[in-house]
């Protein structure tokens, strides 16, 4: 699939999640192996602070992991293990996951991610992560 | 505090976030260093194949360590860490995340969780984690 | 495999690995799915502040979790990761990892270890880690 | 400091360090920040099946970051986590370990870093990884 192809199936795949409907995660830039997921900062996504809850960053960087290493092999896949970094507070207008597969072997597909709070028009580094996914069938 | 002002006091202050409210993230056990978080299963928090979404798992064990964390320590804390194994389908009536602080130190605490989905009344181990968080002031 | 024999079984495995030779890692309890690995310090395993080298904690947990993993699944099995808290400062006259399986699955084996060090007959934790293998064949 | 000095001084720092003059850790680059850890393969730190031992992929990846931290922010650190995930196996005639700092905070320092090993002069990626370290004093 060219680049045009691979984001047109995420986003038909993205429509099918109940959760990230609901959240509000826009695919918006793919091609095999990397992915971009936007989520527009609204108050239903706050913790106690009122910044976004440390459960949407994972699920962000979880997400585009799993985009990611779905569009590297062509197969479905499976989490299996996430972990996220939380370097700075969860604050901005929106909110944008990138992943990249660094390594899609046979039997495990290694890939990490970044997640960029917009701050004033400026990318500011809150998150980072990485995801082991496991290729179905 | 004894256990029944740690829980009163957790389920005020997990009202104030609001996507925890959202969501539907119930305190139903709490003393200080353990606590134990629900979530009832509805359809809005599935990924594709209706099962629940793993970053509603991260989120419950991110939120279920920082409270257990909070209870040991007393002040406000921030998670710096959190990594989750996903061991088995999110499939089930409800969830329920239980939490305890391994270490309490003065510059970081270290927190351990399992989550369990209730697949007909029989609890299933779903995901384990673990979260660092940072105490404030 | 009955204990003992599983034990006598990882202490063969144990001695064909030339770094756990020069480390000095002894298997002192095993039966399927939990092992305990022990040890003695000696000032060559130490970093600059003269304390067991955070890596050696590592190599306890990942050694100790192969273990485990091996002998609840009974074929060779590969580490794919690895995570280690470090909580307390890495003194003792010994240590000892205690692994234990936490789901055997088809395609990974999740595994958990606690490291504690022996300060005056007193085991004080100083490690937790987690460890995912992959069963091989 | 400028790079020559961050250089040297992290070299005459790794010779205080027993475990690491064992096992023939070399500094071979450094600057605020950035560090590259180069380790000669020799039968000694070999497992079962005579490639690296994953404790020595987490040792790599633990010193180099924690070399790296120390260069950004000149005081010095303790790991407080390392997690690994070896996405090749350990074969090549050297191993290099390159690490930097992601984000240097008051409380915490992130740090991520990658091994190759050298098969036959091309560098072959056989582990990611990400530390976190506490600034003291």
């Amino acid at each position: 699939m060219d680049a045009a192809a691979v984001l047109d199936h995420l986003r038909r795949l993205n429509a099918t999640a109940a959760f990230n409907r609901w959240a509000g995660f826009e695919v918006v830039a793919a091609q095999p192996g990397e992915v971009a997921l936007r989520l527009p900062w609204r108050a239903d996504l706050g913790q106690y602070a009122g910044t976004l809850h440390a459960g949407l960053m994972s699920a962000l960087v979880d997400t585009a992991c799993g985009y990611a290493a779905h569009t590297a092999v062509g197969s479905r896949v499976v989490a299996s293990h996430c972990a996220v970094d939380y370097v700075a507070p969860g604050t901005g207008t929106a909110f944008v996951a990138t992943a990249r597969v660094v390594k899609a072997g046979r039997r495990q597909i290694f890939t990490r991610a970044e997640v960029h709070g917009d701050r004033d028009g400026e990318p500011v580094l809150i998150a980072i992560g990485s995801t082991i996914l496991i290729p179905l069938g």
